[in-house]
Formats: structure tokens, C-alpha cells, sequence
């Protein structure tokens, strides 16, 4: 539904977050299986939470490119990690992830507006597309969101949704609101990487 | 689709939710985002679960009216949390809570009958709304969903459900079923509440 | 949609995962009502999560068949319970398990077909509905789905997906494949019971 840069953006998302999710496995002594469905997940989950959402067959199921290009993620992270110490925190697994973030945040926000929904809807669209796959995957294998308490990651594509519907609003294409959204996720989210931003925790609070 | 009281009453249950959903993400030691996340999700995911099994788009990303109060009920909670000991314990809050549970069912109940579900889809539609937004928000934190262990919680939606089913069986209107909904499980829960109700449980069992 | 051997095992299949269900929610000590949500999950979930994927109204919505086996299946593990001890690995529970497993992969690879998925899409929902109840099961009481790491199971819903979609493909009709599924699914489920099967665990991998 975008030009090349996207194209492109898509497939190293694709790969990346099926690198993350499949380490993820790894490290929680999955069998062969768990491995792949947990990088499956990660790859495929925020995308069909986004189809669910909005009342479409979710293109995972549809089209056997995703899929494709999952599984190939699976392949490089059950090699790479034989070859590549602490290969989850390599910068070009986190860089490629980031490129991944920046363009589900973009997918998210493109569908939500084609679907009619509200600026609100655009950004929640935005943030679930991008972090719904890797929050599923952390769910299945028992853990609290990584999205909930680790760092600046969702707020990024909360931010790119918000500026594809300020851009949309103010007047302009839904190419360029596309365009903002993927540089803003991006942006932030290397910055955040790059800085170690955090959100403030509510832990200050006495009693509960 | 209902008159003046449930306009209210939704409005408060929404308030309620959010609150003891974000109250939930601060006891958890999650940060800002996360905080929001869970109020969000408690006040709003019930009825998203409901559109999405009868295949609506969620009414939480179509307007922005119910978002809108569920940031309220958090900003409620992250400021109420500083002035009030045991917030989430706190009369008003457990009160405005059960008026939540109640409406929900009721929605859940009207939306199942429109629908054209089954006796059975109607009850379940009923509990699931009422209560899948608390239940989402333990799943993500990593609890046991609440209304698994603790207490006569699902049961009074249940039985709301049971009551509108019955209501329009017998030849009563959707608008007089949707009343018997809401008052068996509010004054189910505020009894459950006051009573200290619990169901049996199976832990007699010897072996397994 | 099939003829009256599938009929017979989808009675045998929605009992048997009622009652390996509602076992674990009598194990995890909840109350009455967490029993029966438990149970019902396990025998619904994956049919219900198979539905939503295609954009369906869930059929244990719809009709009132399906949920009165489920709740017949946890009365039986109610009762069960007190006279039969491991009553969950009793033979005819394991095997009617097997049989629920085969012929809930055969379900979702049907429906995947008559939805026009991709081939991907018609393995992915013959498993998620083989083994989506359970795994729902398991996520609700806090554990990671058996299913990640226990044993030859949903790899064997995967692999009658697989048979399914290659015999359609090779030109046999619907029904021959729906028998092709079927019966791989419960042979390898019944032979990894037999032999103790397991897939490799990715555990040898030295550093995260």
C-alpha cells in the first residue's frame, strides 16, 4: 500500500522481530516448535491484532509472503546464535527492530484511517501493530509485556500514530502522515536506545 | 442505545475501571505508560472483546468518548493515589466498580441479543464483557485473572445474562431485560460485597 | 459439515478437552466457576479463536450444542474426579483427547480452505484450533501453554494441516482431505503418546 522504502522497511522488520521472538524461545528452553511459534508471534501477532481490530482476515493468514519471511528470521537467529555472542543486543538486530517498530507503527496508523476510525484509534492502531507481536510473545511464555515495564519502545509508535493523524488533519497526504510516522517511531526510538530513556515509574507511592 | 440512567451509569463504570485498572499498573512498578496501559485496557477491554466476537469494530477505537473517560479515571487514580490510603479499596471506588460491572453485562447482554446469538452467547457475552477488561489487565501484569480466584464477581454478570435472556424469552422488552440485567447484577455484587460471598471451592480433591 | 464420523468425534472431542480443562482449573484450586470457565475455554477456545481469525460470528456463540457438551464434560470431570484416580492421564481420557485434537485440526483446516487463506494460513488454523483451548487454558492460570513445551502435540495438528492442504492441492476433494488431516493428526498424536516423542530443545545454544 506504499512505495519502496516501505517494501523494503517491511522485510527487515519482518526479520528482525522473528530474530527477537526466536531468541526469546531460545533463552526459555523451548522445544523446535515453541521457538518457531514464538518468533511467528513476534513477527505476525501485531499485524493480525491490527486486521482483527478493524474486521479484516488477517493478512498473515492470507498472504504467504509474511509467513515466509518469518520463518527465514526463525533460520538466521537458530544459526546466528552458534556464531554471534548475545546476538538479541547486536546493533544490527536492535537497529533492523527499530526499522521494524517505526514501520507496524506506520501499517497500524494507515489501516486505522482507511477503517474510519478515531485519532484515538490511530494511535492505539499504531502502538498495537507495532507492539502487539512481541507483547504476545512475552505473555505466552510467561512474562509480564516487555513493552509495560522495560523501556521507551511503545511510546515511540504512540507518538508516530499521533503525528500521522496531526499530519492528516492539518491537510496532508496520507503518504507524507506515513512518512511522519516512520521517521518520528525511528527517530525516538534510536535516540532512546542510543541515550537509555526511560519513563518515569509510579513506584514513589506509599501504601496500595 | 439505552436512556438517560445507563448513560450515567456507563459513564461511572468507565471512571471505575480505569481507576482500579491504573491503581493495579502502579502496584506493579510499572512505568507511565504502562499505568496508562492498564486502566485503558480494564475500562475499555470488555467491550472491545464483546465487538470483536460479533464482529464489530470495537466501539473503543471508533469514538473517542470512552478513551476520553478512561484517561480520566487514570488521572483520577495517579492523582486520588497520593491523597486517599487503600484507593482501591475505598467505598466509592468498589461501589462505582460493581455500577460498572453491572452496565457492562447489560451491553454485553443487549449486544449479544442484536446479534442473534444463542441463550448460552448471551450469558457469556454478558460476563465476558463485564469482565474481560480486569481480566486482560491481570493476564498482562501476570496474575491468575481476579474473577478465576477471588470472589462472586463473573457470577453476577452471569447472572444478569441469565435474567435479560429470560426477561425477553418470556416476551419482555429488550428495554425491561436490559433494567433486570443491571439490577440483579449490581445488587448481586453490592450484596456479594457487603457478605463477603464466596463459590466452593474444588480443592477437596484428593489426587490429580 | 462432514458426515457422521465427524459428528461422533467432535462429540468425543468437546468432552474430552472439557474435562482435561476443567482438571486444571480443579488443580490450580479455583472456585466452581473458574472450573467451568476453565473447562469450557479448553473445549471452545479453539474453535472460537479459529472463527475470529476468518471473521465469523464464533459458532459456540451461535449454537447452543457445542456449550452443553462442554459443561456435560465438566460435569464428568466433577464427578470423575472423586472415583477416578489421574483421572487426566487415564487412557480413555488421553485417547479421546487425541481424538478432539484430530478432528479440531480438521475443523480449522476446512474453515481455512473455504476462507481462501494461503497454505500457511491453512496449517496455522488447523493447529490454533487444535490446540488453541488449551493454550488459552493454560495462559488463564499463569502457566506457559503445554504446548510450547511439553511434547509432540501441536505439532501433530500442524502436520494434518499440512496433509490437508497437499491433498486439496494434488486435486483430492474437500472430504478426502478433511479424512487425510484427520487421520495424521490422531496416528502421530497416539504414536508420540505411545513412544514418548519429543521434538529437540534448543538448550545446547550457550550464552543469551
Amino acid at each position: 500500500m506504499l512505495g519502496d522504502p516501505f517494501v523494503v522497511m517491511n522485510i527487515i522488520g519482518l526479520l528482525a522481530f522473528a530474530i527477537v521472538g526466536s531468541l526469546k524461545g531460545v533463552e526459555a528452553d523451548l522445544d523446535l516448535l515453541g521457538v518457531v511459534i514464538l518468533g511467528v508471534i513476534t513477527a505476525l501477532g501485531g499485524g493480525t491484532l491490527r486486521d482483527l481490530l478493524v474486521q479484516r482476515v488477517p493478512n498473515s493468514l492470507q498472504s504467504s509472503t509474511d509467513m515466509s519471511l518469518a520463518l527465514f528470521g526463525v533460520g538466521i537467529a537458530l544459526i546466528g546464535v552458534w556464531y554471534v555472542e548475545d546476538l538479541v543486543n547486536h546493533p544490527l538486530v536492535t537497529g533492523s527492530d527499530a526499522v521494524g517498530l517505526a514501520t507496524f507503527a506506520t501499517t497500524g496508523a494507515l489501516v486505522g484511517h482507511s477503517a474510519g476510525v478515531s485519532p484515538f484509534g490511530i494511535a492505539i492502531l499504531a502502538m498495537v501493530t507495532g507492539v502487539g507481536g512481541g507483547s504476545m510473545a512475552d505473555l505466552v511464555r510467561g512474562r509480564i509485556p516487555f513493552v509495560l515495564v522495560e523501556d521507551f519502545y511503545a511510546t515511540c509508535a504512540l507518538a508516530g500514530g499521533v503525528v500521522f493523524w496531526f499530519s492528516v488533519w492539518i491537510g496532508a497526504t496520507t503518504q507524507s502522515g506515513a512518512f511522519g510516522c516512520a521517521a518520528t517511531t525511528l527517530m525516538m526510538r534510536l535516540l532512546a536506545i542510543h541515550r537509555g530513556w526511560h519513563l518515569p515509574k509510579m513506584s514513589r507511592v506509599q501504601s496500595l
